[in-house]
């Protein structure tokens, strides 16, 4: 017996219930017009995720209770799988309900809570216990689970007969999810003989970026459809039509879809349109402008050039031709003048004149992001941060100055991704101005100033902070090695620039250690691994 | 027969191994050379407490085996009773260590692990199950607990026939816990007839204060010893000569003295002694100025005032009084000439000349940062924010403006406890120039402004906030009433302004809905309790 489905890879917003509602009805009547016999949606799919304590409003579940009648309603001729919070006995559960013929046929209570890396579902929600029964629908069985516990397959997976598992998720990208999450879905596929429907949400939170790519895979692991990632789909499919087909593996291009997305979304799912930023002439801001641009498009970007005596002609040669290549509006405003005013005004009130190299290093970052701020304020345009990830470890930055902004696009990517990545931006059209990716990386805040003066070579510098935050940020039981003093020496940086990381904007998470949403450091702590 | 046990109430730091091993062994030597028989130490009292990601690296735990080995070595002739984190068949406990004879005589892992407000232990440790065995000591039958355990105690009590628990607590402060922790214990050690030995550690991490406090609670409620509040002590006790005594209730000085510990232990901690901050002439910053010369002395204060076109008189006069009676340096540096000059290359480089009210506050808020943070950095003198928690709620604050500083002291205090604490402050000495306590709350950053202007009454706020906050960071199942339109405009304003408070400093913590370390909310989302 042939059977349709519809895979429903939407995009919900956080707390949105009246508008996430719209969307799944939308999916809904959909898939009815193509008399398809199930429709599955994502984790949370009526509220978004994660909630954090936005879940505890007790108003919210009495409005998600009201859309779930409607749901219940609405699967009078359709079967509908379906995310949402839910307070049981005195207990918030994470559910997937199954509703049928104005029904709930079974509420699945998700048990494996993710609790790792950016997760914190344990402070949110109680586990549920293994599923007996498997829900009999067209002729198949099927049984429900929700996202991490496929990863915790052992567990998870009842006693049931189901011959299809479906998995609900809100599940986030990383580098190298999407080879983790084909082989967790291969295995379990493989292990207990059965389908996995799997069905992702898409669409960013803060700094999470689901990244959707929904799939059906066979008891022998085969791929059957894969949903594009990065973008929502409501699709309808004719189970036995389906061919075998080659997943996509993940490249650079996937990268820059998701940073893309997470800036998309954090701008407009907050009402807003418009970003500006600061141009260097370096590459970072260089790469953030890019990003702006393909997230809101030209006429909602705008840049500042702040040219001081310390700034060179390439930088002002690039950031103008950037500009142009982008079609956007670029604001020459020089901080000169008022630098060496806020300088005499400074040097006077305070009677100590040594050691004010970096202070005056730092008071240009700050005037840059107090003209910055006065921009945003007055034409209400998010200011971008456009630090990377390098710079944020060793404390490269300063903080209410370059690390001013609400969201920093770059702030998980180290410089060398930089690099690779605005070089893969350049492949087919140049993009970025070959000056900007070829110059050698500088702050311009004295003379002649180089990266390097301070820093080890990115080159150098890179691979190893990498895998410091990689071994910092799970349990590590390897045998430790003493560390190289490079090795301690960007510990220590990590260490004392720890008071900086925790006052900056949103960071678009790209890697498992991402600063503040991954690594939860203390900013007061006396231990340097030796 | 007689046993003499010694409640070692210790200050530890975190991850400094070394520098807690040498306190613990001081008064482990203190005790033995009072005959006594049981030491016993506060919950990770060798790493201190919350240890967060720190506790993955791999090198701390070789440290705290070598410090163990010393500590067990130290058991010979006194049993010691210590808190550390272990890592046991590839999984982290929270353990607490009874050593005796140069042997562990019993390795108790935490059971209830504390996961809701401040807390994220799940993250970290996993589990231990209910103990059996009780120690014999002395003629005593003791059993171990840790922290959380004793506010689970009917999941964690085991069935051992102990007549003594012994409690060691890394137990944060916040209004009112003194008497909840009371009840708690009383009622453990009547349900269970048990004497209950609680040892609390003392001294701030981040924005967690630890108040000490540490107690013996007889098997009837009766109190037989209490240990002071936010102060160290290692006090040796003979425990057929205590009588019973009156516990003391907790009081404004307690709240004085949290924050004080707080900050003083935040700029200590971080090898540290200075700091500045903006003395605006109103209540918050004076309240914190006060705080920082009790944490600090005032040698180590240094307040700048900078004054506008705005800036009353009596500010002027409020902020010398103060800088006065504290005897702290006061720099007056007026921001009138600095302003202007940014104010018309602003105005001049951009073409929107609409809705620049409030950008030319903020510019005003960030200027005056601008000078702090130099000052900050050229006399390595940490900067204080001074907000309150009713204006970080409202938003009625400017992000890297007075929003600015590595640690904000009564970000967690309304305004209403702010007038509290001031006027309590000045009870026997007028520390805080009457005229500063009694003038209407203003941010003069506009001719004649108030914050009635822009916000209600705080007497009208405060109370409704609370309640608010209280409301969102628990399950609540409470039918819920509509909400009157005030409290609709303060949830509209928390939502509004969440970003802002996400990008503050460190906030001491002195309630359970503080912002950040217990209330966490996502920055885009689109709900409002209705």
């Amino acid at each position: 017996m042939n059977i349709k489905i519809t895979l429903a890879q939407i995009n919900p917003e956080l707390g949105e219930i009246d508008g996430n509602l719209n969307q799944i009805l939308h999916a809904i009547e959909a898939a009815k017009t193509k008399a398809s016999d199930l429709i599955i949606f994502p984790e949370c799919a009526l509220t978004g995720y994660p909630l954090k304590d936005l879940v505890f409003q007790a108003g919210l579940h009495k409005h998600i209770e009201c859309a779930l009648q409607t749901l219940i309603q609405a699967s009078d001729t359709l079967a509908i799988v379906v995310g949402y919070p839910k307070i049981i006995d005195h207990q918030m559960y994470n559910c997937a309900g199954w509703f049928f013929k104005g029904c709930i046929l079974q509420e699945y209570r998700k048990q494996a809570l993710a609790n790792t890396t950016c997760f914190d579902e344990i402070r949110i929600f109680k586990s549920g216990s293994p599923q007996t029964d498997s829900i009999e629908h067209c002729g198949h069985r099927f049984s429900l689970s929700i996202c991490h516990d496929i990863w915790e397959a052992q567990k998870t997976i009842g006693t049931t007969h189901a011959d299809y598992l479906i998995n609900i998720s809100a599940s986030p990208f990383h580098r190298g999810k999407r080879l983790q999450r084909t082989q967790i879905i291969q295995t379990l596929t493989q292990t207990y003989q059965k389908h996995v429907i799997y069905v992702n949400s898409v669409g960013a939170q803060d700094g999470l970026i689901f990244d959707g790519g929904s799939q059906i895979i066979t008891p022998d692991g085969t791929c059957l459809y894969e949903a594009p990632y990065f973008e929502t789909q409501i699709k309808t499919l004719s189970f036995n039509t389906l061919k075998p087909l080659t997943q996509c593996i993940e490249t650079r291009a996937d990268l820059y879809q998701a940073l893309v997305l997470g800036l998309r979304d954090y701008i407009i799912k907050n009402n807003l349109s418009k970003v500006c930023l600061g141009l260097s002439g370096g590459i970072d801001s260089a790469l953030v402008c890019c990003l702006a641009v393909d997230a809101l498009g030209p006429e909602n970007v705008t840049a500042l050039f702040m040219p001081s005596d310390y700034t060179s002609n390439i930088s002002e040669q690039g950031a103008t031709q950037l500009s142009n290549t982008l079609q956007i509006q670029l604001i020459k405003t020089p901080i000169t003048a008022l630098f060496k005013q806020l300088k005499t005004h400074l040097t006077a009130s305070e009677s100590d004149q040594e050691n004010i190299s970096i202070p005056l290093q730092n008071l240009q970052a700050r005037l840059r992001a107090l003209i910055l701020m006065y921009h945003s304020n007055v034409q209400n345009a998010l200011l971008l941060s456009c630090g990377n990830k390098s710079e944020l470890a060793m404390g490269y930055c300063t903080l209410y100055g370059d690390l001013a902004g609400a969201i920093a696009p770059i702030a998980d990517l180290t410089k060398t991704q930089v690099y690779e990545l605005a070089q893969w931006l350049n492949q087919t059209t140049e993009r970025i101005p070959t000056m900007i990716l070829e110059r050698a990386p500088s702050a311009e805040l004295a003379p002649h100033q180089l990266d390097t003066d301070d820093l080890p070579s990115y080159q150098v510098l890179d691979p190893v902070l990498e895998l410091i935050l990689r071994q910092q940020t799970e349990l590590n039981e390897i045998e430790t090695s003493t560390q190289t003093p490079l090795e301690q020496a960007i510990s220590k940086k990590l260490k004392e620039n720890e008071f900086k990381r925790q006052q900056s904007g949103v960071i678009l998470r790209i890697s498992e250690s991402s600063f503040n949403l991954d690594r939860r450091y203390p900013i007061t702590y006396n231990h340097i691994e030796k």
